[in-house]
Order: C-alpha cells, then sequence, then structure tokens
C-alpha cells in the first residue's frame, strides 16, 4: 500500500484523490492545500491529515504526491518533490511558460514524473490507437482533431488560463504527437473571436484552426471552440493509406427516440469529468504500477514542455499570421 | 420495343406507366380504365391510346399487360390476359380470396404472369439477401420483420381492404417465405385494436404480432402496425448461425444535427411510393427481361398463393386464438 | 456503515462483494459458503471472516445478507435471513418451482427482499423507461424486447439451469412487466432447437419466440437464442402512440474503421459481466438505501414470483403448442 | 421542348445527355465532338445528329448548349455559345487559368451561363443548406469539408489537371463560398505527396489542408486527398452558434452486418457518378428551368471564376508557404 499526498484540493484534486482511494495499492495519507476550506473537509472525508507541504516531502512513509494545485506551482512543486525522492503525479500543463519550463530539463529529464494528459488514457482514443498500431488503416497520414468544449469558462478564468492553445488546444497538441509518430516541424494557427467579444478584449481568441505538419509530410488539423451548443466535442479522425478509424463523442446512453422529427440520438456527455471519468481511474491505475516499479511514465516531463513548445507556437502564428517552425520538434 | 396496356389507371398505375415509358425497351400503348377521368389524362400525356380490355387483349402488337386495377378484378384480368397470350405485371395481392386464388392454378401456375410484391426489389432487402446467400452469417435460423406504416388508411378502405394481413402484411408473408429459405408450416397471430377503434368495429385489427414456424424449427416474427407515429417503418432482421443481418430504415438525407438535445438524423421516407420507387424501376426492368425472354418471373402465381394462405391464416390464429397449421406448407 | 454477510462466494456473489466494499456506506463483515476454496480467499482479500450462515444470522451487527447461492437454496435462505430480521439482496430467480415459490407469500411479501432484476438498474435501459414514463413516444402499445446470448453454457449447466425461460428469459418476462405497465394476461411461445441438439436432447429448447397480451392488448414479443454469433445482443423496442424509443447494445468504444469493406463498429460488450457493470453498481446503491431507510426494494418478492409464472407459462405453452392464460396475471 | 446540343461526348457528356433526353422539356438534337467514335454512336443512339459547332451556333432551332469538351476549351465555347445568344450549361471549371477567365468577365457577367458546382444539387449537402438557412443551429461560424477521392486518377490526367486545387478542391472552394454566405479573405494552404511519389515528381500534391478565413473570422478547413482507401469520401460539418450540421457519406445500403468482428455498414458509393447521380439530374432540371425564364442561373461565370481564385491562391500558398490574401474577395 503506497501512501500519497494531495497537494490541492480542488475539483480535479478530489477527484484524484477519490481515484486513488478507491485503488487497491494506494492510500491518500495527507492533504496539502492552502486554504483549509479546502483541505480539512477532504482530509476529514477521506480519514487523512492536512499537512504542509515541507512536512510531506520529509515525510518518509510518503511514497508520491499529486500535483493538482493551480497551474503556476506545477514546476515548483514538480522540482521540490523530485527533489525529495517522490514519485510525482503532475496534472497538465507542466508550465504555463516555455522558457521556464524548459528550464527545468536537466533536474527533471529523468523523474519519475507522471504528467496527466488524461486523454491519452481513455478507453475510446486508446482503442483508435490500437487501430492504428495494428495497422488496421494502413501508415499513418493525417489527422483531425475537433475539441470544442460545451461553453466557455468564466472571463476571470479566461484570463489567467495562458489563452486557448495552452489552456485548451494543449490536450490536442498532446494526441497529435502521440498519434503521429513523429513530431510536427512547422505549425500553421489562425484564431478568430466568434463566441464572446469579452474573450477577444482579454487578448485571447476563442474559436481556432491549427494546422501541423511533420518532416515526413503528415498533416494535423486541430479544430477548437470554447462554445460548442452541443456539449463536449472529443473527437478524432486518423487516416492511412488503407483506410481511416475515428473515435466519436460518447452519448449518455444508448437510447434513441424516433418520432416524426426522425430519430433522436441520446445527448453527449457533457464535459471532461464525464467524459473522462474513466481516463482518470486508469491514470490513477498507471501511477500505482510507476510506484510499484511496474512502469515508467507513459507520459512525463519532456512530453509536457513538447506540448507547450506547440501551443506557444501557435499563439505566436496567430499574432504574427505566419507559418511558425517548430525547434527540434 | 414491347408494346404494353396499362390497365387501372391510379395512383400505382401511374407510376408503372412513368416507369415503363422511361425504360428503354418499353413503351405503354394503351390505357384501359373503365373511369375516363383517370385513363384520357394519363394516355393524353404519354401519347397513349383509351381502350377497352377486349380491344387491348386482340391486338396481336401488345406483348404485355400490366394489371394495376382495384385487387377484386386482378385475377379474373390474369385469366384473361394469360388466354389471350399476354406477359402479365400483376399488382398483388393475386386476389383475396384463397380458394378462389386457388381455384386457377391449373390455368396460371404456368402463365408470364410477374406478380409485384416489390419489396423483393428494393435495393436494401436485396442486399440483405446477399448477405444470407453468400453465407455471411451462416445458415438462416430466425427473422423479425417490422412492418409498420404512417398512418391508418381512410376508414372506407379498410373495410374492402380485406383487412391488416391482407393488406399489409401480405409483403411481409412474402419477405418471409423469400428470405426463410423454407415454407412456413405453423402460424400463431395476435391482433389488438389500439389506433383506431372504429378499425375494431369494422371487424379488422390495427397492431399485430405473428410468428410462423418451419418444419426445421426456424422462426419468424412479423410486427405490424397501421400508425408507428415516425414515417414509414420497414426493416428487416435476419439471424444465421454466425451472425445477424439487418436492414434499416431510409432516411430523407444523411444530415445530422447535433443540438443541446442530441443527434437528431432526418426523416425516414415516408411512404411507399419514396420508399420503394428504386423497386418499382427495378421491377419494371424485370419485366422488361421477360417480356425479352431473358428471364422468368422470379415471384409469380404461386407466391401469391401461398403468401395469401399464410394471411388467411393469421386471420383465422386471431379469430380462434390457436396455432394453424399451413397445409401443403 | 451497515455490515453485511455474503451468502455464497462464486462469480456472481465476488462482483457483489466487490461493489459493497466499494460503497461507502457498506463492509462486508462475512463470507458464508460450504466451500472453504470459495469462501476463504475472499474473505482474505476483502478483511471478512467466514462464518456459517446459523453464526451470520444470529449476529446482530449484521444488518443484511446478500444471497448469492445457488439457485436450489435462494427461498430457503430468504425465509430464514427474514425471520432473523435482516435485509435481504438476493440473486434471480427467486425459485425455480413456481408453486413452492408462491407457498412462501404470507411470510415473503411484506419482507425487505430486494431481488436482483439487475437490467432495471441498466443505464440504457433506465433511460429508455424515462422516456416511457415522460410521454416522448405517447402511451406504451408494445413492445420487442431482444435478447440473445453470445453462446450457450456448458450443457451440464442447461440441465440443472431450470431451462431457457426461467434461467435466461425470466430477465426479459422482468422488463416485459416493468415496461408494459401492465400485467400480461395471455402468453403464447415457440421454442427449438437450432443452436445444439444435445440442448434439444436434454429436454430445452435453444431459440424462442414468446409473445405476450396484456388485458388492454398491448403485445411484446420476446426474442432469445443461447448464441448469437456476434456477442451479447441485449435490446429493447418500446412502441407508443406517437413514437419508438429503442435501447440498443453497447459497444467496447465509440471508434469506427473506415475501409474498403465499409465503415466498421466496435464489438459489442461481450457478456452480462461487461454490460450490466453498472447495473451491479447501481443495484448495491440501492440495497445501501434500502437499509438506511431511504427507499423500499423497487423491485422484490411478488416480482419474482409474476416473472417466474411468465417462464413456467412459457415453457408449457412450448409443450402444449396452444396459448396459456397467466392466472391473477 | 427546348433543343440542345452537347458538346464534348465523353463520359460526363454522357451523363447530361441521357438525362437531358430523361426531362420531359428538353431533347438533344445535336451532338458535337471532334472525335467521331465519340459522337456517332451517342447520336445513333438518341436519334440526335452529329454536327460542328458552327453550325450549331448558327441553327436557331437550338436554345442551349451543354459544354463538356475538354477543360481548356470550355471559357472559348462559352464565350461563342453566349455571343450566339445560346443559353450554356458548361461544367466546371470555367477555364484553368484565372487571369484568362477574369478576362472575359465584361462579356460573361451578364450571360445565361450555368456553371455545374454538382455539389450543390445534391440531395444531402442541399438538406445541410436548408438547416442552416433555417437558423436549426444559430449562425454559421465554421466549415469542415472533407473531399477525398477514392484512389488517384492516372499520372497523364494529374499532368493535365491543373493541380490538385484546381482539378479537385475547386468544389469545395465553391462549397465554402455557397456554405459561409460571406467571401474568404485570407487562404493557407499545406500541401503533401504521400499517396504517389510520382505525382510529386510530376509538380503537384496529391494530399492538402487549407484554411479559409472570412473578413467577420469565420473558418473553413478544406482536408484533400486523392487517395482515402475506403470509397468517395464527401462530408462537410458546418458549426453554427447553436450546434453543429453534418452531411454524411452515403452508403450502398441500408444494411448492417453483425458478426464477432462488430457491426458493419455497407459500402459507401464508390464515386461521384453514384455519389451525384441525384445532383446531375437536379443541374438539367435546373437549366431547363433557365431556358424555360423560370430561373436565373443559380451559379454561373462570377462563381466559376472566384472558385477559381481560391485555387490558384492556394496552389501559391503551397509553393510559398504563407498566407494569401484574397483580392476583392
Amino acid at each position: 500500500m503506497y501512501r500519497l499526498a494531495l497537494i490541492g484540493a480542488g475539483r480535479i484534486g478530489r477527484i484524484h484523490a477519490a481515484n486513488a482511494m478507491a485503488h487497491p495499492d494506494l492510500t491518500l495519507s495527507h492533504v496539502v492545500d492552502p486554504f483549509a476550506e479546502n483541505a480539512d473537509p477532504l482530509a476529514a472525508e477521506i480519514g487523512a491529515q492536512v499537512a504542509s507541504l515541507e512536512a510531506v516531502l520529509a515525510d518518509a512513509s510518503v511514497a508520491g504526491v499529486i500535483v493538482a494545485s493551480s497551474t503556476d506551482t506545477h514546476l515548483d512543486y514538480c522540482l521540490q518533490a523530485h527533489a525529495a525522492g517522490k514519485a510525482i503525479f503532475c496534472e497538465k500543463p507542466i508550465d504555463l511558460d516555455l522558457a521556464r519550463a524548459r528550464s527545468a530539463t536537466d533536474r527533471l529529464k529523468d523523474a519519475r514524473l507522471f504528467l496527466g494528459f488524461n486523454r491519452r488514457f481513455d478507453p475510446n482514443f486508446q482503442a483508435l490507437k490500437a487501430r492504428l498500431d495494428d495497422g488496421s488503416v494502413g501508415g499513418i497520414e493525417s489527422l483531425q482533431i475537433t475539441s470544442n468544449d460545451p461553453g466557455p469558462p468564466p472571463l476571470a478564468y479566461v484570463k489567467i488560463s495562458g489563452g486557448l492553445f495552452k489552456d485548451m488546444a494543449i490536450h490536442d497538441f498532446d494526441m497529435a504527437r502521440w498519434l503521429l509518430g513523429e513530431e510536427p516541424t512547422y505549425l500553421f494557427a489562425w484564431g478568430s473571436c466568434l463566441v464572446d467579444p469579452a474573450i477577444g478584449e482579454a487578448g485571447d481568441v476563442d474559436t481556432a484552426r491549427t494546422v501541423l505538419k511533420t518532416a515526413s509530410g503528415k498533416l494535423c488539423v486541430i479544430g477548437n471552440s470554447r462554445r460548442s451548443g452541443f456539449g463536449y466535442d472529443q473527437r478524432i479522425e486518423a487516416y492511412g493509406s488503407a483506410g481511416m478509424v475515428r473515435a466519436d463523442n460518447v452519448v449518455e446512453s444508448t437510447v434513441h427516440l424516433w418520432t416524426e422529427a426522425g430519430a433522436q440520438a441520446d445527448r453527449f456527455q457533457n464535459f471532461f469529468l464525464d467524459r473522462y471519468q474513466q481516463a482518470y481511474r486508469a491514470e490513477m491505475a498507471h501511477f500505482a504500477d510507476i510506484l510499484a516499479g511496474r512502469a515508467k511514465p507513459s507520459v512525463g516531463y519532456a512530453d509536457g514542455v513538447a506540448a507547450l513548445a506547440l501551443a506557444e507556437a501557435a499563439a505566436e502564428s496567430v499574432k504574427t499570421g505566419k507559418p511558425v517552425r517548430i525547434p527540434h520538434g
């Protein structure tokens, strides 16, 4: 049984806490959060103790930490936890600043650091990846990643989110790298403000199309919108030399209604907590495997930096109106 | 170019007229209908002449007749046309009375008589049949035929229709025989009046479930309703030893609408004139092949009698509440 | 925290054990099983103690029992547990003998006995029920229940299973009663042996079609096969006066493969442990609500007897070839 | 009855000939083709006469011409036919050279010239357009046009085709203009050679992604490949402020096969002659309406020039690696 500390007891932290408690090999022994109103009720509920970060890192009985605090603290906590010899499960993104994230390369490149790009653990995207890997559609040639949120977040969040590309599309950049099997070398992006003018006034876009190109000419289009109008829209189409494989949206049930208006399927699962419920569980199982030495992190620090590099490049492309070369891509 | 006479210039007769005119090997030279308001405009439109049945049958230049008159005249016109040496394309059913229909066996069993069970010519049901024939699902074991009309016909028609089984389910009995590859030997049916009490008062049912059983134990369920609530519902599922093949309803277009309410497909094609448009064309092409000696009728007099026998058995089963043995398969 | 005893540590018992342990309000304190090789490892794994039935029933700290033992013991254990004041979660069926089951009516009709008809807790069938209840398709008129297993069980099991109707279709009879909103008053069934002749030699059928009819004329068809050829086939179509609602099979993932052969969806979930995983969890949550007094059993002893009555009637109909009246149905 | 002349008796010319002959208001009186082996059999088959272009244009009884000759002759024949007072149904593209096409503006901008962008007449894309027009998804914000051929044409054709953008994507540029309701002002494209290196050696690309942007920020992505691996792939997704509408591929039949491998739909209709059969018929009906004065060309010379401008811009963008501004877009 591995004892874990949770750093950050907000919404996603509580998801990870529940999954850790439900895993037979894991228990959550400590909760770290500067706000007692977050830390206390969660600790009480699961029988953990509230502690300071220092105390947790100094406690030899703690095998790993879950970093689910605010984004600007991710990198620092990872560095501290790694220095203290802990295994790390860190929420994405690794940081909002590429230069800063890269400055930690020497210290983190070999860390037992699992970065929570949850979509890699979604059963549907895993099934798509399996079809690519087993050659069902021949060699991959292009990708179409569709990733639209049901509706925009509060404006206050938009302003500190790092922008659409670092906050939202960063998942899609990771998917692209995971599925293309080759690093993108060029990127072009256009963004618009079609959903809410206030987002534009805050210096961000709410709608974007990004095209990636690899050295061998593979192409990937990423479509993003802060508001779909029909729920959480998370789909991928991968074209190979012998066909196409796609993963579709997930519906609430298999029920269809047939009336004079036509055939109507059930709603799509509304947002990420529903859509990726199984993925979050699978992430925790992977972290247990890392702790037990049964697995190395399947996605880690370097992946976080690479996705961030693409996100910064996309923002730059929107600003300059020109394609951007991805260095060392 | 084969010259044809159309007997009966009503709704279905006009469909056949258009298809005959559009066929490169056929032309419609005569229109026979006791009502001048039916015959005259159609004849004028297509450049045919209005004629009496006697004149048509005596005209050696007429190679075939299309019998699309009222049901009670089908058998008689077939007998006359056959005696005159004409090829016959007769609308279903062959008659509403089984004993009467059977009385013509000696005279019609070898006739060039093509009976218009149009569903055998539907591309979707033909694709289903092809999968059964090529062994895609192993040997057939059971069938589910779903056949619901959008809404009930006028009560006046219900009263002369011969009842739900002879008027509507007769198509499904023919489908069952075509697909099972073995004659049903027993039949059980229950009927209810759920759509309109007036249909019950007229001595008919508007909702029914019929089960057929063959000597080897194959089972077929036919579901019928005079009113679906969502359009023309024409589906078949065929279970084999190694899987299942099904033919679904046909939609107006491939368009799907995704809104907060879910994903909505387009409406089903509304009724038989739309749903079976291609089937009616294919029927006429088959009749041209018969006229040219390139084919024998793929469905004929004996099939009409066999379907009628099942329809009478179903009505009897509803009346007695007991299974009915089908004589001579 | 309610302490529970598990009676029967076989396959389904272990599912319930895991769900009980995962529920925040429940714990499994005792395991009862005559075979130590079943009881010991499970008890060790979850930290429960192995005990005799007598000890468990005499232990006032045990609030409820889960009866997951062999079918012939269900009724007896329910009677004992109820006499000892325990809440009961009993696997279906309540018994294999209708007369015997009915003999317990006086003693069990008011028991806190929750009968595990798991399909009522499937999210897809619940979504279908919700559409019926909210009037989306008008008043219900007919049902089509499709329920085919991937493949037949071992012959040894077939022989003690009670036959296709009590072993397999009993779920469908319960679904029919739940959804029709009216008791069936007549039943007709035909059965065949198409999958394996040995099943026929054992006195059973492996393929069946059953038709139910209510007093108001609602019709329900149940289709069963011991072998589908394509996985676990569990679908329901409910026709109302204004449309149709259906619940389809559940696929492993949303992935579709497009190749020259057409578009291929992923496999269906293979069998009941996958297909009804969520349903089993929801059952345990309902049992927790019963223990806490927040709910009465939504399906209980009387439902078990009613479904068994339909199963016996179906077997009788197959034997006699005649419709059967359901007494007091 | 309007008498028409067909100029160019190749594959697409024969399609138009058949549709003209089947239309009640049209007849094909003349066939013009420099190759007697094309012109003679078609003229014989439909009862038309072979004639020179000069003779046809001088014949006052000819109301209109169908220009289905090789692309490099389109513009010249349109100019001649318009000068002779004929109505024109011209196959796309209007020309392969933008400057040359534009040079005809003064002479052709008011011509009765119907340009055959057939996809505007496809029932599925028309249904999609109808949903956009009726506000079903709110105001349009972005488009995803997917347009992949089953396999590449012969290399000899590739070399004279004008390249992927003018030969193939030109349809998609027209769709974009039709559906966006606003002219694109900027375009960016990347192309690759992934299907056949010989296409690259011929100076063309076989795989491309193009992004269009309008003045108000609407975005459109066009995906093209010369080879899909799974048939003719013609789909459109249109996102609006309140949802999404999409038109999917068309299958050969509604048949699905369920086996151990999963559920398999029928093949997609293989190529444009099947997929757009109804569209070609609807085009001819529109031309009849134009001849009768019941309609003005819904798509004409200016649309042909505008689509060609986008195609040239795309080729330029691929060459320079930079976005291109669309003048007067």
